[in-house]
């Protein structure tokens, strides 16, 4: 069973996934910010067995947080699976498909947190599972709601829909052209958040970027999913000239960085984080493009390596203590080893 | 047959080459600096006649040098078959071996030089060829001789001897070390020259440098050679103790360079000269140091390539009018065609 980063959905010259999440609260119980430790514990405890007993949940596996260590949680962070917030959390659970497209959180910043991801531009097949998967838990669970409000939630910007749906875009060529920092300004006039993910300076480490509504109230989720679908286009559009226009003007440079980044990331020996990220970029940038080609048929995905060598689940699969320099090690060997060879 | 920078020899882990080259005049015409144009042509036309007659100098090819165009003659300068003055003169002709290893050239500097080289560290094959030519030429034309001064030449820094012996090295670990520019002024107290070649500043790009003898008067060619020998064991010695030192303190980092630059060196698609010969040093250092290994057993020289992507040179085999940009492309693609595949 592939899992939402192994695959290619629609748009993937520029959009990596599609997200949506949903925040809901019990109705019996007190938000996340006076609720109490026993409250808690029951809170897990009912609307647990109520998931759990959910045909929809069939194959979902569950998990307390408290069964697993350091590196296992912050593993599932860097994969998406769960949240930085739940992962903080001292009590939580949560319920995720093999496919891992999909995650129940329990006592994130909202009691319940639905959460589903697709691969590429699929926000609507995303929202039809999430709002699937609310309908089922609500049959079973009265969630706090109000007529006037909408559902209502821990933090005020979550009242209404309760709806965050995003985008993760990979935008190189805007990237390196600079307009990066006028589109996040602009975008933010059409109620849209805009921000570089993996990287501490916002700038976006690999040319990843995070599309996603600012606003969950006043809007239905179809106004919002189409807001957001239309921005992403656009952005997408632009992304797109601006490779041609590198193409035309550039296109031997273009080329050479897009070798030297396969032949750096083939034959390192040790690689930092940031640097790989910036290599691989230019990797998935050359796919897209088709300036490079693999020797044989594959289903490679440059993401998955993306999502593959960020530390804990790097750790994960070699050594759960390595020091930062032997992740270095393991890192390129584990990019060396997953990269298929081109012509 | 091999041409001298297409096999190895000894203390080639350090020795590129060894090269002896002898200055003679003819006693009946005037030096260079005073001898008129009709001159020049009788002598030309003289030795030129002696040369060839010469049974040693049976598999010599001879060239006058107006019959080469630019890039034939830049060609031959890259690659130490005549010089760069020369090629610079008017009227000249010069005999060449066909393995590069031998080069009598007609009216540089002065009326004759002399020159062989060899692989690695070998002066004293260098030197017996060299001083064989010079006695079969020397039986056939009276040189310009002073029982007191010895071969006299038209630059008195060569009277005596006439002999310049030198050695080119390479450098990678006292270069990154910086030890470089002391051992520089150091060995100019043992009557050594040392510069860097392929450098415009005097470094050596590539950390290639040269080392030779700064006089030719008051001491024999045994000592000369013995001298700079001794010099370059102790720089040798030098650069495999640094060598050393970086393996047993920074191995992992050493090879991830080594092995960075093997990765760019076989997907790029464009090299600027500069920086193919660094990454090609840091090759020829990794397998000096039996840090990689190529996948076949190969009689692969990475000097031969650090002489092959020369500007004239590759454009003998490519393109004689290519453009800076153009040529750029042609060093790559001729890096990876000829560079075989390591394991």
């Amino acid at each position: 069973m592939l899992r939402w980063f192994e695959e290619a959905g629609a748009s993937s010259d520029v959009i990596i996934s599609s997200r949506i999440r949903l925040a809901r609260n019990i109705n019996t119980y007190p938000f996340s910010t006076r609720i109490t430790s026993e409250q808690t514990d029951r809170m897990l405890a009912d609307a647990g067995k109520v998931i759990l007993t959910l045909p929809v949940a069939a194959d979902f596996h569950d998990y307390l947080l408290e069964d697993l260590d350091e590196v296992q949680k912050e593993a599932l962070v860097e994969r998406n699976v769960i949240s930085r917030y739940l992962e903080k959390q001292e009590k939580a659970m949560f319920f995720a498909s093999e496919d891992e497209k999909n995650t129940i959180m329990l006592n994130e910043e909202d009691h319940i947190r639905i959460q589903c991801i697709e691969s590429g531009l699929n926000l609507r097949e995303a929202y039809k599972r999430a709002g699937y998967l609310d309908d089922c838990i609500g049959k079973e669970i009265t969630y706090a709601y109000d007529d006037n409000f909408g559902y209502l939630t821990t933090c005020p910007s979550n009242v209404g829909t309760g709806m965050k749906a995003s985008l993760m875009m990979h935008l190189p060529a805007l990237g390196n052209s600079r307009k990066i920092q006028d589109l996040i300004s602009e975008v933010g006039h059409f109620g849209i958040n805009m921000k570089g993910l993996y990287g501490e300076d916002g700038t976006g480490c690999g040319h990843i970027y995070q599309i996603s509504n600012q606003k969950t109230m006043g809007q239905t989720e179809e106004e919002i999913i189409a807001n957001l679908e239309n921005i992403a286009q656009q952005i997408s559009g632009q992304e797109r000239e601006c490779r041609r226009q590198v193409l035309k003007n550039d296109r031997s440079k273009l080329e050479d960085e897009i070798y030297k980044s396969y032949g750096i990331l083939k034959y390192s020996r040790r690689l930092k984080f940031k640097d790989a990220m910036l290599f691989l970029s230019e990797l998935r940038l050359g796919l897209s493009l088709g300036l490079l080609e693999f020797q044989e048929k594959t289903d490679f995905i440059v993401y998955q390596l993306m999502i593959g060598i960020q530390p804990a689940n790097l750790k994960l699969i070699a050594q759960k203590d390595a020091s930062e320099d032997v992740l270095e090690e393991i890192r390129a060997r584990f990019i060396r080893e997953n990269l298929p060879l081109i012509n």
